[in-house]
């Protein structure tokens, strides 16, 4: 089994992939940039693909939302998440007055923008297409530091010049395996569905989709809008949902959003990486939503039901 | 083929009764009130009985509401509506000031309660178990005069002293023919299902119940409350809806109000007898509410992709 | 001050407006029907009058319904509950072979109409305009025997010839005092305010109503329909809710219902005669819900920085 | 007046801000970013601001929206929106071989991704602060080529090399005019509102923001997450809505999320720069939407309503 990431080694994406049972006794191939990766899971060039979605600080990974829709499809099979550190590094002996250029991912640029503000203020940024190729720039001497992972520094033979320097402490990145479309990893009980979704637009059709989940008890975990290249003021909706597409009420949600869509692309169903809570949360038993989601049992006696009535039975 | 109906002959009923082709060729047997009626097609004495549900100035008839919920359960095969025209009538040479007592059915006093409270103040009223009877009764002299349909006057030998005597002209009633459960009538395009339903007592549960109903873009036709015999501020509700219960939409909504509902009683799908629009209504398309009722066409594309996805197949 | 109610003395009527704190010192003019009740109201003979509107085994009380959206306006302004329990009573004597005829009023008749069936198969039922009427046509030797609160034997001199005769037991009526418009009652905490409601009849009107009252936090305790007179296939929606019209998101939720309907009347708020409960109810906090309904505190204080937003002001 | 934009001269943003009235006569003060100039308005060194906010191809700009929920509070006061052109530009004489470095700011290489991969494979991309400052960098040799609107060319004595390169044609970018708080322009019938609003994060709660919307007929024309700095998992929503704060419906509206949110913050009412259609949009008079939105009138009636009604007049 071949599994791209977006490379080279030691970015926070080759960390969280090594999370991953599927990354035991697999190929790792580095590719540069998130298009790569999902271009490369296209093509059949690995049987999948690694690349990070979302992050505490910076929000969606727009790249990835966007190459998520195109043609042919992918799915989502696996997902994790790591804390992200991010350090100024530079070829040791490095000093601070000297450095006049600094390179790094765009969003190791957007998370530590204030620090390199106060800190490095005449320096150029240059945006590197991962944090670890900014690192072995700056082994390179293409640029006179980075901002990466503290393994990147390791890696190149950097000198860590600073340590943890974003401007919000704590962020996190979710990170995705991709496949080409199969079956979908068993339910656990905890588990995402992922959709992409463009309605006609008119007022209230996004409420409309929210409610065909809502009545269903499904709870709606992140909401992300992106423009529909080339098609003013219309929106791919990309929504994140707890269950399972093999769960009946999930099921049921994905048909009815199928029927109401201009277009309704799955990208599948899969563990999630947030703890599970010990608690049912509050608010569910609402006078929209369902009583809860009901399980695979309870549409088993509907349909029971339903078919006695149907076929005229006593009931 | 036996079809009871609400006697005695020349009722509104058996009128109702007679405009539908299950009549022709059946032998019509009269019986004292609505109760007997679902009890003679409960216990199989009759093979189906025809009720008034439903009178556009009196509301609904709560024996028959109240009957359609009790065990073992009924279905509605069939609805006509008629005009229904009220007459005082008596033995030939009555006076008005001769009359001291004047009897018909509940719905009868009730729709003529102003015209006799004017015209007869001084008569005392009795309740008769139809206006058929009541007429029979003034026939047989125990009272003086009756409320009822011209035909009763003509059945029974009665003259006609007041025509059309109905505080509000045009009262239409709505008439049911009830089975023991079988295979409903075949949809036609213009049907109505009819449904009774309890749900626990908590704020919002109805809103859950109609949401459930819009979002699949049922149209709800009537709702009324019901208490629940022996508990204390619960209702039935009862239910009509616009669709069959072969429609997919109506299927899904059913079983969702199944999962939902404490107890849900299906009573039955049927033609609508009220005129079909020749336009769809206004409203449909809204947020909520699905974009007018999806087809079998429609849901059958929505579970063949849905069972792509879940197999894993290209979507 | 003058309170009407329906008559004659010793109706349940009367029993439950001897409860209320108005009738103390009150000059109690029985009137005969709940229509005179009213009308008398309307007319200024009376200041104030009480009759049935709810029964928990008969259900709504038609006549009061359709008579509260009559013009000019009535409003609630009290309300009470008590339990019914009627007796079979006739003259010192009487046997059960010797009645040939019982009368009572509808919702007495209806409430014993099984007990009747199976001890009094043959005699002739009467309907009267009340059970203490029906007592005082048995003391007058009128009819047999008359179906009636058990204080209507003590004061028509009849004998308790069976006791508890309903076919459900712990029926519970409720009963309203209505007057003229005129500012209502101060809120209690545990109010009920009660509105009658038409709307054009297309799809989902009663979903768009029940959502105005649900999005501000409101508890529909209630609904009924009714016919409205001469127009087909239209209803007037009875409503009760939680709340008072002077909270503001009663009066929100009035003032968007006014907007939205082709009538909307108000019927009085005043404080609940059912207990209120240990603790609020379950669903509260839903999706479409508001989380509780906002306090008058939390309406200051919202409106409060609408005022500053929209004169510009730091928020 | 100084306005402040993102500069510095010739970049997109300059040549929105021209065509905006409030641009005439005004000191027009190019900084360097976009949070340069949301901290000069803040600081009040600038009296306005004006940043690009979304794009059809890119979408959000995530530093301007996360710039807008910082304090001390801001507000829109106009927006404009303008095609964008990208062209590959470099000092005079300049051949696609020699180009090994190439910048532009963040939105160009993201717009210009395709191109420059099959065009400029082996160049190095360099992110600036702005399309114009890549073209002042070209234009002092810093990098071979700069990725900018035509003006920049022109202003920098550059050679446009490829004219239209964006990978998706058509693209639109629309630009805000920032201000303190303060009255907002008048209404003209065809505004925005734009809204950011947390929430505790619970199941449905987006879905009750949107009811609370689409309950009193205002469209919501965009929906944006953020992720809430420092909060996992919690998201600020920027809502664009149709309307102004001036309008019953939406000073209702926002008093209502207001009492619903963790945190609300206005961020303006303006006239739109799309046009207004010529017909109102279908869906509206849905269930759960208003009958379209109700207008001052309506509401003063529905207000003067409710005052008779509090105060027990006649209705």
């Amino acid at each position: 089994m071949r599994i791209g990431f977006l490379g080279p080694h030691a970015t926070f994406t080759e960390q969280a992939l090594l999370t991953l049972p599927e990354s035991r006794g697999a190929e790792l191939v580095p590719l540069p940039g998130a298009p790569a990766v999902l271009a490369a899971v296209r093509d059949g060039s690995v049987d999948a693909g690694c690349v990070p979605i979302e992050n505490t600080v910076e929000g969606a990974v727009p790249p990835v939302l966007d190459g998520l829709v195109a043609d042919p499809p992918l799915v989502i099979a696996r997902e994790a998440r790591i804390a992200v550190r991010f350090c100024l590094m530079g070829r040791p002996g490095t000093t601070g007055d000297a450095i006049r250029s600094v390179a790094s991912h765009g969003h190791g640029i957007a998370q530590t923008r204030g620090w390199l503000a106060e800190h490095l203020p005449a320096a150029e940024v240059r945006v590197s297409s991962s944090t670890a190729e900014a690192a072995a720039q700056a082994a390179r001497g293409e640029v006179d530091a980075a901002v990466a992972a503290p393994l990147a520094a390791t890696q190149h033979g950097l000198e860590v010049l600073a340590d943890d320097i974003a401007d919000n402490a704590g962020a996190v990145t979710r990170f995705v395996l991709l496949t080409r479309p199969g079956p979908p990893p068993a339910p656990t009980g905890w588990d995402r569905t992922t959709l992409a979704a463009t309605t006609t637009n008119r007022p209230g059709t996004l409420l409309g989709l929210l409610t065909e989940i809502a009545v269903r008890g499904i709870d709606l975990t992140r909401i992300e809008s992106r423009p529909v290249k080339g098609r003013h003021a219309e929106y791919w909706f990309h929504l994140d949902c707890s269950g399972h597409v093999a769960d009946p009420a999930m099921g049921e949600a994905l048909a009815a959003l199928h029927r109401r869509c201009d277009r309704l692309i799955y990208l599948g169903s899969f563990p999630r990486s947030d703890p599970a809570p010990d608690a049912p949360a509050a608010g569910v038993g609402s006078p929209v939503a369902a009583l809860g989601v009901a399980t695979a049992d309870d549409y088993a006696a509907s349909e029971r039901w339903l078919a006695a009535v149907r076929r005229g039975a006593d009931t």
